[in-house]
């Protein structure tokens, strides 16, 4: 069991590593070095899972003395299917066992008891009888709020059993975003009302730094925004996407970021692990580049 | 391949089967019949995995004489993890050979090549070099539309490459559905704004019936919300959850249906698949029971 609370387990981490660089495990099939690739070969799912899994164990090998905390997709570890879980779960344990904070980047929402699955199998695991089976054991989960407070109760509940984090989508990094997020209700955009629950959430559950446990996620490519958000959310922790490769530069993270320097993670993805082209030999020489770069970006 | 457009799909199978109604696959352990529980055993995730699988197969072998479409939610299949995505996987196929259309409840959202990703593996599956390896291969899925238009984009081009259909969170049915989704927007709720884009998004692509492969997702827990979304959507199917266990009667649905009975699909999980308690031996006969009773609740 985690007795630390999660906003607090995160600032010792960014403060160890000195960064609050977040690194995005986005295992693309077609963006892994051939080396890998044709060695498993694309055959079936399992070949193209075994492909994933031994880049992701290097890239967190790489990264783990580099950064606090890194951020799984889930959506290409369930695109390798079954065998792909499997490796999802894999890569989550070494992460933890390298002393690295996940948060697995999954989006989920549901209502009731589907949300309380949803959330168990992130976090200390699912009901079984007297028991709990860990499953996917995350420090935290990325969750979507469209279905409002009673849709988020259940991710609260099980976050706050163990010292876990949610992370919620206000401001999506997408060129789109603004479609529904931005309409203006009761003179402000949508992507507010969302930020205003984040605050409330938060609030129920502050760690000694001072920071809540329920953080939001805004892009990086929308720099107003992301300056809006953190003064909306002094409390919250925000994971800003959108870095290195979707285009944001270290410039447009600063807003992110507290006087004191804290409470931000920005996240870079194919900026660091699909930095060289597959043919690459040296490609884990290059990833190793591209973080010690991108970790120096920013405050922390 | 699927040569003929998903609402089509849907309609002949509604026809044919006589019923707009849906099972819902929401196995929870502690609803499962003891029998299973028992034989099984839940020490291990793969264990809880396998009565998972052996309950719902037999679900499927009762429901299918009597019900076009069935909807595996993705949570209660994840939450026995690897091996829980597995079977969900043998349970989708299963569903296909015995004629039934499946819809993946999993609410997805993401971006770009993520949500790429989501909807290859949903659908006819991930490109891998020259070839597609399918995942969980199902004929719709559920998916939350706040990241915006471009958010949905991936999911509407995979789902168009082989007739699949999508059905977008519009007006949920949990109590507190309305903190967001009521909001008012330039004088009208910000579910009627998802369901104008949904209805865009459906009109882009008519079957032969006059419905497209876009629908709406609107609990039969709000029917003057239901009545309202029919209205402004006359080219959508709608999926109808909260029939049955949560509370909504036959009455409440019927404004989902269009005059001439069809465009609506009414789910019901837990009244369905969750009648009996885990100590009866002739569960079976009361999921039969229950689907004979509950099928002929509405027009279609």
């Amino acid at each position: 069991l985690n007795s630390a609370h999660f906003a607090d387990r995160l600032e010792a981490a960014v403060r160890a590593k000195g960064t609050a660089l977040c690194v995005g495990l986005d295992p693309r099939w077609d963006q892994l070095p051939s080396e890998l690739t044709d060695r498993h070969g694309g055959e079936t799912l399992d070949a193209v899972a075994a492909a994933t899994e031994e880049f992701c164990l290097r890239v967190l090998d790489i990264v783990a003395p580099m950064v606090p905390v890194v951020k799984p997709q889930s959506a290409f570890f369930e695109a390798c299917g079954p065998a792909g879980t499997a490796t999802m779960q894999r890569v989550l344990r070494r992460a933890r066992q390298l002393g690295l904070l996940t948060i697995l980047d999954a989006k989920r929402n549901d209502i009731a008891s589907t949300a309380e699955a949803y959330a168990d199998a992130a976090f200390d695991g699912v009901a079984v009888g007297k028991r709990r089976l860990p499953v996917w054991d995350a420090d935290a989960l990325t969750v979507n709020a469209y279905l409002g407070r009673d849709a988020i109760e259940p991710f609260l509940k099980s976050a706050r059993r163990d010292g876990r984090g949610l992370f919620v989508l206000v401001r999506t990094s997408n060129p789109g975003a603004g479609q529904f997020q931005d309409l203006i209700a009761n003179g402000k955009p949508l992507f507010h009302h969302v930020a205003a629950a984040v605050g409330e959430w938060t609030r129920e559950n502050l760690g000694n730094c001072g920071l809540g446990d329920v953080g939001a996620v805004v892009g990086a490519t929308h720099p107003t925004e992301l300056a809006t958000v953190r003064q909306l959310l002094p409390q919250a922790w925000l994971l800003v996407p959108g870095f290195g490769a979707q285009g944001a530069t270290s410039a447009d993270v600063i807003p992110a970021f507290r006087p004191d320097g804290l409470g931000a993670i920005v996240n870079s993805s194919r900026g660091i692990t699909a930095c060289f082209s597959p043919s690459e030999k040296r490609w884990e020489v290059a990833i190793e580049t591209a973080a010690l770069k991108s970790r120096s970006g920013f405050p922390a």
